[in-house]
C-alpha cells in the first residue's frame, strides 16, 4: 500500500514557510489506518516492547491502537499541567516554538522495554524529550516508530542508538 | 473485569473543588485497556458505525484503537488552529473554562453513520459540540461511547436521542 497518497501537503501551516504533512486523510481511511497500526505493532513486538509511550496529542493516534493491538499498556507523555499526579518534566525546542513535556513518575517501571510512537519525526525534539523522560524512570527505549520522517530536519541524529521505523520519508 | 480499580481519583485537579478521574493507570494496564477498547468496538459495530469521531486529545486514546480494531476511519475533532485545511467550528462551555472545536469540512461524508468516542462524559459540552460539527457535515450520530460518566453533571441530557455507552458511572 502506497501510504503517501493518503498524506496531504499544506503550505504555510501552522506558519509561513512550513510545509505541513496532513495525516487526516490517512486516518479517515480505515484500511490505510489499519495498515499503519499493523506495521508499527509488528515493529514494537519485534523490539520486545512491554509498554508503548506516545507524546500528546498525535502520539496518541498511533500509540494507543498499537498498545491495544498488542495487549500492552500505553503511557502518555503530556504537556505541563495535564497529568494529575507526580511527574518528571523536560523542556525542549520544537520545529516551531518550545514546549515542556511530562510523564507520571510511575508511568514506566525500571528495566521495562519501551517503544515510543509518534506521527512525525521532524527535528527529533519531542522524541528526544520522551527518551529523557523514560530514562529518568529507568526504562529502556527499545525503538521508536513514526508514520513520517522529515529527513532534512535530521531528527534521527538525536536518536543515535535507537532503532527507528519510519513508514514514509520525505527529503 | 472491574474497571473502577484502574481509575485513580485526584482531588483539586486541575483546579480547587474538582475531583479528577485519572485514567492513566487503566491505560498502563494492557488487559484493562484492551477490555475497554473491545467493549467500545462492540458497541460501535452494533450501532453500525462507518467512522469514529474523537475530540482532542483524550478522545484519541480510545477512538483511534476502536477505529483501527474495526478497520474504519477516525476523524479528529481538534482545538482551533490545529487542523490545516478548511474547517467548521463551534464554541462551547467546558466543565471548567471554554473552548472552540473544529472538524475538517471533508471529515465526515453526508449520510455517514458516526460513533463518537471520548474518555469522559461530564457536562456534555465537548460531545454536544462534536455532534453539532458532525451534523453540519450531514453525518448521522449513531451513538456515543465513554469510559466514564459523571452522572451528577447531567451530560446525558444534552444527548437526548443518542444511544450512550458509559463503562464506568460515578454519581
Amino acid at each position: 500500500m502506497d501510504l503517501t497518497k493518503y498524506i496531504t501537503s499544506v503550505s504555510d501551516f501552522p506558519q509561513q514557510g512550513i510545509l505541513f504533512r496532513d495525516i487526516t486523510p490517512l486516518l479517515g481511511d480505515g484500511k490505510a489506518f489499519q495498515a499503519v497500526v499493523e506495521q508499527m505493532a509488528a515493529f514494537a513486538k519485534k523490539r520486545g516492547a512491554e509498554v508503548i509511550v506516545g507524546p500528546e496529542s498525535r502520539g496518541f493516534i498511533f500509540g494507543c491502537p498499537v498498545a491495544s493491538a498488542l495487549g500492552i499498556g500505553f503511557i502518555p507523555v503530556r504537556k505541563k499541567g495535564k497529568l494529575p499526579r507526580e511527574t518528571f518534566e523536560v523542556n525542549y525546542g520544537l520545529e516551531y516554538g518550545e514546549n515542556t513535556l511530562c510523564i507520571h513518575k510511575d508511568g514506566v517501571a525500571p528495566g521495562q522495554k519501551v517503544v515510543i510512537i509518534d506521527d512525525l519525526l521532524a527535528t527529533g525534539g519531542t522524541i528526544d524529550a520522551s527518551v529523557q523522560l523514560i530514562e529518568q524512570l529507568g526504562g529502556e527505549v527499545a525503538g521508536a516508530a513514526f508514520l513520517i520522517e522529515l529527513k532534512a530536519l535530521k531528527g534521527r541524529e538525536k536518536l543515535d542508538d535507537i532503532d527507528v521505523l519510519a513508514l514514509i520519508q520525505y527529503e
